[in-house]
């Protein structure tokens, strides 16, 4: 079966999403955003729409690994997961909503964002504070009679343009005595008023005003005296730590699947464009074998960076996320290096051709940098797996937490 | 008197360019280009205006070693070198006018260059053949009774959005026994019927309609039955290969140069976030070891290109070119590979805020891989310096030219 | 059944082994032969003795995913392979009598190579032409009345030292029409006149007399007139390149898998060096986040390779060589870097004791730099597949062959 | 002059060390010692003998920036340093007893030291304490009437074997409040009871046996209530960390110096095994473009890495060690790191000869790795690059010492 599905999203892409690709990379998301929809109808039609979801909530419930083969399809072109509802922020807070929302959550939110009606944003990072410590925060949500009310500032707030809805992060236990034990999450509706996108942030160059971005936004968003009821607390007061824990684990191994699907347009462009680029009589690109050299080393590390993301989304399977913290970290640090020189590789095989969009290299060039911040950047991922491996050989903590 | 220049373009960029950078980098070229015109008019108010030209054209006369310093605090902000008339690729255009041009040709063209009361373009690269190899090209110039006739595409020709005439290189000779003396320049005004703009190439997010983009464009150029007389020949006929070769020498070098000071920004940046964001009570991210080794290594990165291209440059001008020909490709080599390390660490430093761009890096980051590319990729130069040492070394050229 | 053996094994190794490897270290090879003797007594005794040979010839018939297993509790000591008779390059001529010798070959030789009572060198590569390309050599077997005569000079021929038979590769045929088929291999007793053992190579530092070395030997033989019979041809005529490569393809993950072995022996060394060394009080080396950053890369890379090395090897055993072609040498290569990395940056935590032999890290990092270039260089592999894409994408072959 | 030295340095070198090399190589120092001395002789009759010192001690009075030009050429051979008298640790100590040492002490040590009639060690790395922190330290010298008694034990004292006297580092006043102020060097003759040399240290496979070893040797050294009268005391009491800090800066440039003449020499073996191996008719390895990618990156990193050497020595001709110092630190870094990777291209250009002595590469490969280790490793020349640009940049101190 799950090859019947990966069979039908490959075909599906290359039918209905690849053709958007040139005109995305050109004229951005809201100009291809219509004709999206029209896809996703199809998708739709196929039965592979949010195939990672529940059969109850219109979905397949593929196993974590066949979604991550699923994903390695989509992430060959840009709007790949777009198209069949697998993108983020939506795919993650669909996991927040299916796993804490309450009954009137999951009715009202989750309904509506599984089956892709609405989109959802991710509201947490902020910009006086580094999102590796997310202990550090300085948005409060103050419990009022009947609510709570929400005061602060948040960037980085993904796909916030055009949201319905925020997931956000705040302070409610400020006195709590462990520091991890003091935010929680909130379901914040996007008209709620104080709610306010100050901008769409200009990332990479890319910086439309609020409204014409879309989905493909990182916004800044003030939070005023923003009032919701009760009824707007995500999961356990005090469990925002713990829950964005649990999002990320799962998160970085969506991440990474897709990376892989990034990395094997990328090695499939260089490869195509060696193959036939003439250097001169009877001299192809791909006869250098510089350029053999960077296509062999790609393959080869791509292969090993797949290898791990698949072994990992099965310990997750079997063994729960616990089970799998160190690999998690692992793949998250392998995958994206590998996308940062397979991308960078393939860009310097293509020449000045490979600086233009007619290409999506230069696209992910600029945007898939972030992969290595995203989520954790690589140090902090070296440092869960080091200071795993340092405690169980007896090293004691440093006198002075944090250091 | 070196000293003097330096400081005061020093003072002037702080005190003039730096503010421009901001709306720049939010707005583009075309939303500060009238204040750029004013700030011009201060630069020539302090007697620094194309300080690299002759006094008799209103420069300094500096000599290359001083250029470089000039260029250095030029390159810390992305408009520097255009608000001293410094920009490729008017500045190597004026070094061919000034070195080849009839005198009709300097009082036409270079005159009115050199003031910077005009703008041109350089038109090599064409879309089907590697620009690694300027002796394989499509664009023919016919001899015709008084004149030239030319057809063919190019593309990257950087600046052509507003420029006044093109540079163009094209095969006048296609019967010359030797390959290097098929191809010859010629000056074609860009209001000459048969030239038009194709379009400005979209390189990395950016692909702005022609007319709105102006000097920070790429341009693709089609050249349909464009007429022009014989005085449009620039140089002797059959020579443009030639002289495009003694353009790219200094042209190296003046970009290497710039890349010096865009590094220094770069490291610059990074010290300043490390040194003052915090990551806990007392704990800056600068007392990371891991974030100390980046700025320690990009240091000394940094100073060791920084005396290979002052190096070069005294080389230059003592030996002239074909004396630092190894030196130059060297220089090209590391200084760029240099600037792609240092500006990803510093990148990565800034975390999601390096992404964007409230900062000049994630602006150099996209735009500056080209450094990489453009003037002969990596490989090119290190071909360049392998085959004279391992020429030297008495070995015989491959069967086959070319492998 | 699996884990028993390895369980059994790893138990082996430290009882048994491990206290070998200080005075192995120390004193070379020939200081530990006896006591070397008599572990490989006690592994007869435990039944773990040459695991990987069929049960008929008093193995265990392990199938090579779980010898895998097994060479990766060996390879974290020096002496492991040795101790379980899994040492190159007698696993691998034992695998070449198993698949190609006669019935009689098999008595004479397999059988007591088999059970460890004699040792075997392979004598293939010679000093005036590129191991890399096997089909160019100088060594001859001229057919005669009964037998064959065999001239030429060959080095690399490890552990010939003390061997009772050398598998040498000589051209039989030079006239045949395909290069491929010009060269056979033969069994030759060392001690047949006209061999003849030039010296023993000096390499990385150790370079004993002849008979001091031992089984850690790469000699340097020469072949003079040396007269065996026609019962010395191993295979069939012409044969030799194609058993070569098949010899290879094995060879290669065998020694991945000792890698994989050694670069967890350096990762667990350079952990408990972390974890203990006092840089001032309460701060050890491992509290650095650098170290950490070297730590959690290598667990990463380790963990990857390791996937790639286990994936590949059931490939073999489901689909054979031929399937796992890209994959074997994507293995060889990516296995190779990682053990480089990872024992640089193991060194590079012990400072000057890494320097020191009183731990097996200077050990490897001076023999193990072989990886990258025995059984074919880095280069070769990424060339293998490239050149295999990149024909999928229709490249024609160059102009030229081999450029 | 300054050229005239290098041309006789350079004439001497080709005629008189470079036949040592080769059994330096396969049989050791003490192999060649005789030989050498009777080199030494020739050296002192062209007056190229110690050409660093002054001329009052029979020296040349060579400013650094030559005696940077002399060491280049002599690194071009693993013997070229010894040969002029020129090798760690003696040179370290000649300055050392230069500036400091007492008129007595430069009688009874300097004199026969300067002439090359005695050799010296110096001893200041013990095995429990990180070398990088040389204010931690274990080794007590005791005020006793008249003198001092020393007890400890030192590993690393490079030369002891055979050496005529060690300036040793010990704690004299472990009550002094600065930390930095607690210890102070002593002259020690290796004669003297209580001073043994426990053992050669195992380095890279090279252990001999005490006595066997001679000037290639790094002794572990025991001091058992070695008393030595107050004479012994060099220098200030107290100002040993002081000293040694001093004595690093030109050691670390003299290092460098020498590792630019060994990369010199790799790149020269790599060009030449290119230039002249054949992989097919008509094919050289050096026609490969990934070869000539490590060439020309190899000639690129050593001539800026050259260039920043030779300004650094200039700068500390003119400033002084103090106004070099992040120069001094960046050098090391860089110039190590460059060496590093020439050293791995050459050894891969050569497959299976590059791991052979019968070229020096493998003995550099092997014993240079030291260099990325030795006069403190890379991290801490980071560090003091970073923490000072960080300080600038007004980032305050950790909390935490050491942190």
């Amino acid at each position: 079966m799950a090859t019947d599905v990966i069979g039908t999203v490959r075909d599906f892409v290359d039918a209905h999403v690849m053709p958007l690709e040139a005109p995305f990379l050109l004229h951005g998301f809201k100009a291809v955003e219509a004709e999206l929809e029209r896809v996703r109808e199809v998708a739709r039609g196929l039965g592979i729409f949010a195939p990672h979801l529940p059969e109850a909530m219109g979905g397949r419930g593929l196993p974590l690994t066949v979604v991550g083969e699923v994903s390695r399809v989509l992430g060959r072109t840009p709007l790949g997961h777009y198209a069949l509802h697998m993108q983020a922020p939506d795919i993650s807070n669909t996991e927040l909503l299916l796993r804490w929302g309450s009954e009137a959550q999951r009715e009202r939110w989750l309904a509506p964002l599984a089956k892709g009606a609405i989109r959802s944003c991710f509201s947490m990072t902020e910009p006086e504070h580094a999102g590796s410590n997310p202990v550090v925060m300085s948005t409060r949500a103050d419990k009022v009679e009947g609510g709570w009310v929400l005061n602060g500032r948040k960037w980085f707030t993904s796909a916030a343009d055009g949201a319905a809805f925020a997931v956000v992060m705040a302070v409610s236990d400020p006195e709590a005595e462990r520091a991890h034990a003091r935010a929680s999450f909130f379901i914040v509706p996007t008209d709620t008023p104080g709610f306010s996108i100050v901008r769409n942030l200009p990332v990479m160059g890319e910086g439309l005003a609020v409204g014409e971005a879309g989905w493909a936004s990182h916004a800044e968003v003030v939070y005023e005296d923003v009032r919701v009821g009760d009824e707007a607390l995500l999961g356990a007061r005090g469990a925002g730590f713990a829950m964005a824990q649990e999002r990320l684990g799962p998160g970085r191994i969506h991440h990474a699947m897709r990376w892989i699907g990034i990395a094997e347009r990328c090695l499939e462009l260089m490869v195509a464009r060696a193959a036939s680029r003439e250097l001169g009589p009877g001299l192809r690109l791909g006869h250098k074998d510089t350029v053999q050299g960077w296509i062999g080393r790609s393959w080869a590390e791509l292969e090993a960076a797949r290898l791990f993301v698949r072994q990992t989304a099965e310990a997750m399977e079997h063994e729960g996320q616990k089970g799998a913290r160190l690999a998690v970290s692992g793949v998250k640090l392998l995958a994206a290096g590998m996308l940062d020189r397979v991308m960078d590789r393939a860009l310097q095989v293509h020449g000045a051709l490979g600086m233009t969009d007619l290409l999506p290299i230069a696209f992910w060039y600029r945007h898939e940098r972030a992969a290595r911040i995203y989520d954790g950047p690589d140090e902090v991922h070296e440092q869960v797996i080091a200071r795993e491996l340092l405690g169980r050989a007896g090293m004691p903590k440093p006198a002075r937490a944090g250091a």
